[in-house]
């Protein structure tokens, strides 16, 4: 009998055992939780020190997962198998020889760049984008022959195509939407979307109020659509969800992941000096208990049973099982 | 077919391509080297940076080994596996959680202490002998639960009988010999050696001229008669290798090893001011390939043929199988 997969591509949550129950009561088998947005390494082993911690006091509900083999005894187990990812390249700092490491105690996505120029890429907020630097290119191919996913959710364009043909092995986008749909800073246009997928990559769509059309009152049909839209574009084999879920976060950790320590000034990002902090969730997806209204809007817009089966994990799941794995 | 494996339980060399090689000219299965001696994590974390290096570069005459399993497949593979072992506790320095990030990147053996007072317990050469402090305990608790095996191979008397009484599992000297057979400092009482064996432990013979009656001179038949000895007064499955061949290492790497950081002075540990360096080794145990010399010995003092495999390696092997996995 074949198993369907519910699959997040991305959450950055104010971790608990009550979010860790309600990805439970969800039916959520699998998130890829960013563990680092600024940190440098040692401070990336301690994030990693706390989920040890967290797999110990709550190994009923989560259980880390390095394989696509662990998410399905994760399933198997009626748990929740966490994925560590890096939202910058900031944990391996300025030594290839860390990406190794990092690979070693679990992570398996790395964005090149958060939102500024980083030592292997460009990012999205940056004026000039110059692709990928001489480091780049190095820590594209030791990801690559390790299995770590080469990520370019918050990257410039030309970075990001750069990336695509430099990688041999498939580049995602594990959080962001179509720019033809909300054209938003972070959005991607249908140029980067094709040429992911052209990688064998994946797009996860996102829930983060900034990326959607209509911010926070965006329509459940409007996002299903938007879907359904690049579907035609790409194919729904492309195609995931990675709700950027930061639920129970205070606004002191978005500024956090805004300015980092790169600015001694606030730096608002996608948000404003109006609108500082965290914007809300659309009332249709407020936390993983409300993946099965995404479902059911999957459906309404003509999706089939097995492309909503895609969408909404096994297309994650697949990829996992090719990505994961020392190249042979 | 029953296969008899020959394991070294330490070595300390300037690896190189030769050593290498030498080592599959000697048919040795595994070796547990050590990685760090005062290192602190980010620096530790840099000697296994330089191992992943040599594992790619020597990928036909060595890979890691985080399991007996790992063993097996390098022996079928015609290559030796290498086993992580710490000899001080310093790359976990004060942080319990590191003890599961060290265990996750391959550490399998970590000393308590080195000769002096660490966090944890106390060192040989300390005149005051105070036991397992308090993170000492907290620390073997966490060590049982992973398979990190506790090795007390450079702790004082009472710190290693109450590490034998605190642990759950069993403690290991990798790398001794007993002191009534030659009285140094770092030998073990037959009190120790007892109590080890009682906890289904294990006492790797060491090679290290200090270690030897007679030093460089000492003969291969007395070092054997050592080891039947010592299987008379515990049992011979307790018993293992553990040369401490620090072949090819310059005296700097020794005044390192003895003095680290926490003197300005120099400390000549086992030696002295006249005799400062490495010592040079036994003519019948010079590098990797004689330890068909020592297996040879052990023939003339008595050991039957099963009995010369197991000291040999197939002891350390079934202790590799029962002590590195998760506590169920």
């Amino acid at each position: 009998m074949k198993q369907n997969f519910r699959i997040d591509g991305l959450q950055y949550a104010n971790w608990s055992e009550k979010i860790f129950t309600q990805m439970r009561e969800g039916n959520v088998d699998a998130v890829h939780v960013t563990i680092a947005y600024h940190e440098n390494f040692r401070e990336t082993v301690l994030n990693i020190e706390q989920w040890n911690r967290w797999f110990e006091q709550h190994s009923d509900l989560i259980m880390h997962a390095k394989f696509a083999e662990d998410v399905e005894a994760a399933k198997q187990s009626n748990r929740t198998a966490i994925l560590f990812g890096f939202q910058n390249p900031s944990p391996i700092e300025d030594d290839i020889g860390l990406v190794e490491i990092v690979y070693t105690l679990g992570a398996r996505f790395m964005q090149l760049t958060y939102n500024n120029q980083s030592l292997l890429a460009t990012g999205c907020y940056e004026s000039e984008d110059t692709g990928i630097t001489r480091m780049g290119r190095e820590v594209i191919k030791e990801m690559n022959r390790l299995g770590l996913v080469v990520d370019m959710s918050h990257s410039a364009n030309t970075s990001t195509l750069q990336a695509c043909d430099i990688s041999e092995r498939p580049v995602v986008i594990t959080h962001a939407n179509p720019k033809s749909w909300h054209p938003a800073l972070r959005n991607k246009t249908d140029e980067v979307i094709k040429a992911i997928a052209q990688t064998g990559g994946m797009l996860g769509f996102s829930l983060y109020p900034h990326h959607l059309k209509d911010g926070s009152q965006c329509t459940l049909e409007s996002f299903c659509d938007a879907i359904a839209r690049t579907a035609d574009l790409i194919g729904v084999e492309h195609l995931g969800l990675g709700s950027d879920l930061c639920q129970d976060q205070p606004d002191s950790i978005v500024e956090w992941m805004r300015s980092g320590r790169w600015t001694k000034q606030i730096d608002y990002g996608e948000g404003s000096a109006a609108n500082a902090g965290f914007p809300p969730m659309p009332t249709w997806f407020q936390d993983n208990r409300d993946f099965g209204n995404v479902e059911q809007g999957l459906h309404r817009v003509g999706f089939n049973q097995s492309e909503v089966h895609a969408i909404m994990g096994n297309n994650w799941f697949k990829f996992f099982q090719n990505n994961f794995a020392n190249k042979p």
